[in-house]
């Protein structure tokens, strides 16, 4: 079973979080894909720059300026940082963008009905699962940044947590999707790592989203994760970076 | 014949001229490489970010933010244009550090007798040529940034014309090594391009270079270009960003 692993901002720019998830990720049996954010990076690079991140509905709209800075942070400097690491660590990894070997196709988003124009966003059309699955049949492991290309030259930005979920789906093998960050799983009160919820079914999720235990960007995370198990995902866990093999698991 | 291309960042920050390259570069029979400068751009955004470049004997001393930045613009921000833009002209490119797929190998430069520390730039070691043959035998052209690794888990600056050198004399098969910049070719009058001189000999170039003739950063162009062909490269050319088939051919 190949084994996709996303892991978000936060994580990637902590020098020892960092450490211990690829501690982790080296680890784990082959095949293996990591996919990885990088948000908190390029807000700041932006800032030192003077260019204004401007955020609708939680997302941030990437004008031209901030295009660049992405495609410097996540495509560069948090991608090659991740290579090179991995490398150290015995893994053979290639940094790919959704350009890289036409990997992930996308469109740029099209201003929403509220009359919002996110700007460079990608969405995605389809994913090289064949080509990513000869990678891994050659040792390789793909590290992936949240990138992907219209095909017509122009990169695009797009969700981590979206570009984990068209890489699991398009994977022509059977594959695990593991979604980690800084607090050990689902926790139904998210100051007490005891409350960690080991399976968490979609009706019990719509119960806690009702009753408010279940709140903020956990929903679209774990949305993300039942859209993925219908798809053909066979497991999803949410869990924390330095125990890839614990948290919650989530089943349709 | 597997050819090498290497484009200096003069090119590649240009829109128009680096359109012009990628056109010519498309139209090239396959296998192929492209080993791509960054220079200007780091040293642009060095500035936007108040950091200084600073220069011994024409080269960068790569401090620790030097290296972020040259890992963002070189890794990021112009690798990643050009495999978009490659993509878009039908080929299929591949984006690549000496980090990615353990390509390049390198050794952080000692201090020099001088007492010149460099700092974050890396001397090659070794480049695997049979990797770089199984991504051409796959259709693959792989884009190559001015990054190698320690294997350590540390990034190094590396000049692209020793990129460009060391991929070459790597390959298992015959190659051949263009560097292509926006002059014609070698000129005996650099104002006048119809002083090219279509071919050069080593015996040539030292006549030319101890009567003044050449001078300045094509010396150590020329040095480079003679030492591949004594590393078994079939052939060197000097040329234009728009006629890769022209320009000045380089013999022992």
């Amino acid at each position: 079973m190949t084994e996709v692993i996303k892991v978000g901002g936060a994580v990637v720019e902590d020098v020892e979080q960092l450490a211990a998830l690829l501690d982790a990720f080296a680890k784990l049996g082959s095949p293996k894909i990591l996919v990885h954010g990088g948000g908190r990076s390029a807000t700041r690079l932006a800032g030192q720059l003077g260019v204004e991140s401007h955020m609708a509905g939680g997302r941030r709209i990437t004008e031209e300026k901030m295009l660049k800075i992405v495609t410097m942070v996540y495509g560069g400097l948090v991608n090659k940082n991740i290579v090179a690491k991995l490398q150290a660590r015995g893994v053979n990894a290639l940094g790919l963008t959704g350009a890289d070997l036409n990997l992930i196709r996308a469109h740029r988003r099209p201003t929403t009905p509220e009359g919002i124009d996110f700007g460079f966003v990608g969405d995605v059309d389809s994913a090289d699962g064949a080509r990513l699955q000869q990678l891994l049949d050659a040792g390789i492991t793909p590290v992936v940044a949240p990138l992907t290309h219209d095909g017509r030259g122009l990169l695009l930005n797009t969700n981590a947590d979206t570009i984990a979920m068209a890489v699991a789906t398009a994977l022509p093998e059977q594959t695990s999707l593991t979604f980690c960050f800084d607090l050990p799983g689902v926790l139904r009160d998210a100051k007490d790592p005891s409350t960690l919820i080991p399976r968490l079914t979609e009706a019990d999720f719509r119960a806690l989203v009702a009753d408010g235990t279940i709140a903020g960007g956990m929903i679209p995370k774990l949305e993300n994760a039942f859209k993925a198990l219908r798809e053909g995902v066979i497991k999803v866990r949410i869990t924390s970076f330095h125990d890839l093999q614990g948290g919650t698991v989530i089943t349709l």
